[in-house]
């Protein structure tokens, strides 16, 4: 994995700029994504930034607000960086949610972009 | 995404073949790694098929149970297909939790292996 992990704080620069723009204006997520980026949202897949965005900023509630609890990062050849995160989020007024989300992320002229995304509900462990 | 979604048996497969080897022998996971393949497991880092069996091998449990609740793909250019996976695990005789589990896989010659893997128990949603 080389010597020093270049990769660790790529990516979680890449994952509180996304969570920030997440909580404040999801249609401001068509920066982190690609017109090849692929999402998978609890199992429904969209494909290309606008389906993707549009995707995001259409779910039913004003406010979110995530907060991580642990995140993993993995280098992959060819300018790819693979991060995993674990966290809770809370949406208006609901009760309090875990989750996980991952990205695969890749360098494209020196911005890293999201071409990979999914995401689950925690609930699902206990399903 | 390409007209058929070829990718989800292949990813499904993998799976299904990953944790049966994991419950049944988890010196045979060997089979599906590579000199190449990164794991992180609970934040710790391994590098190439040995170190990553060793630690898999080395777990404190005698017997295993996966549940599988959720599975994600997605086809990643390349050969490559990366799977997110949502369930449940019992070890011995200890109490039932919730994990997430990664891998990216990719086609060589003619078999798919896992060249990252992340994993990760639920309860850090929770922590």
């Amino acid at each position: 994995m080389g010597d020093k992990p270049v990769w660790e704080p790529i990516g979680s620069s890449f994952i509180q700029h996304y969570y920030q723009l997440f909580g404040n204006d999801r249609t401001q997520l068509s920066a982190v994504y690609i017109d090849a980026s692929c999402l998978t949202w609890e199992g429904q897949q969209f494909q290309g930034k606008a389906a993707i965005v549009e995707k995001l900023s259409s779910l039913p509630f004003q406010k979110i607000q995530h907060s991580l609890m642990v995140q993993d990062h993995q280098p992959i050849p060819d300018s790819f960086i693979i991060s995993m995160v674990v966290g809770q989020l809370k949406a208006d007024e609901d009760p309090i949610m875990g989750f996980h989300q991952m990205f695969l992320l890749k360098n494209i002229q020196v911005a890293w972009v999201c071409t990979d995304d999914m995401f689950r509900l925690a609930l699902h462990n206990f399903g």
